[in-house]
């Protein structure tokens, strides 16, 4: 299947000089659905990735995120931005082009030795898998791959991630 | 399975005096995470309910509502806070506590006709799931019902939402 084809290009948003990957054309193709969690759901069965938990960030990372652990019989773990997560929790500040932004993990979601795999509809210049690399770490997580929808190669954020598997459905 | 033993109290979040139902606790467990979706799936199957889409609102209702796409062989439609859409959007305002807030869906996401279930993680005064009823409506969908994992029954949010079928998993 054409993923390519399910994904709808909006030229300018959220601001002028950046196109867009909107993936909300693949989500309610239920073809395209399908087809995608299974393929991503293979990908990380052909890697050998073995996960306890699958973590995925506010907010987009949660469809794909709960997903996939869904179908890896793992457990899903919500990486939210500050002040969301009702209970106590480990922060990570990242950098932004501008400013910082935060991203907040339950502090009894994840044990030393937890083994994590990490979720997100794209990746970019990888900012915010970054810092949720790095967030996982610090508790002492075994960080076992990433998997992404779509990844931008021209921004070369797989440099920023940690050596393990990273799977990406869809390159531009 | 006993669900509500997976669900988390947490008092007096997001403020004072509010008894908060975390869900989390629920997400990170594999066998409560599998059992509750194919509980869900079940549920709607027994009620009849068939859906070109699954409807779910920012951010924990992207979950189930994905989730629930998926193993219903429907597409997944998200609908998000303002500004958060990147093509045209059908708008809708509801009241809050204090002041409004807005709900939005991609104009061409969904037609006159469509069946649509509308999935969030809970329903307490029922604001949200009202105020999304409303959104597909006005498009002319056929609203064939609604799925929350919990509902607070004293807080009567289900008197707010029309007569169509509505599905929760656990009740306080």
């Amino acid at each position: 299947m054409d993923l390519k084809s399910l994904i709808r290009d909006i030229p300018d948003f959220p601001k002028p000089g950046i196109l867009f990957r909107d993936i909300t054309t693949l989500l309610r193709d239920p073809e395209g659905l399908r087809y995608s969690i299974d393929f991503f759901t293979q990908k990380c069965s052909d890697a050998g990735l073995k996960a306890d938990y699958v973590i995925g960030m506010e907010s987009r990372g949660f469809i794909f995120g709960s997903l996939l652990a869904y179908k890896l019989n793992s457990g899903f773990i919500p990486v939210r931005k500050r002040g969301k997560l009702p209970a106590a929790v480990h922060s990570i500040e990242y950098e932004l082009e501008y400013g910082t932004d935060c991203l907040e993990v339950h502090q009894d979601a994840l044990q030393p030795g937890s083994r994590v795999l990490i979720v997100d509809d794209l990746i970019a210049t990888g900012g915010t898998a970054s810092a949720t690399a790095k967030l996982v770490q610090q508790i002492g997580c075994e960080l076992v791959g990433f998997g992404f929808i779509i990844e931008l190669r021209d921004l070369q954020g797989r440099k920023h991630l940690p050596n393990v598997p990273i799977i990406s459905l869809i390159e531009y």
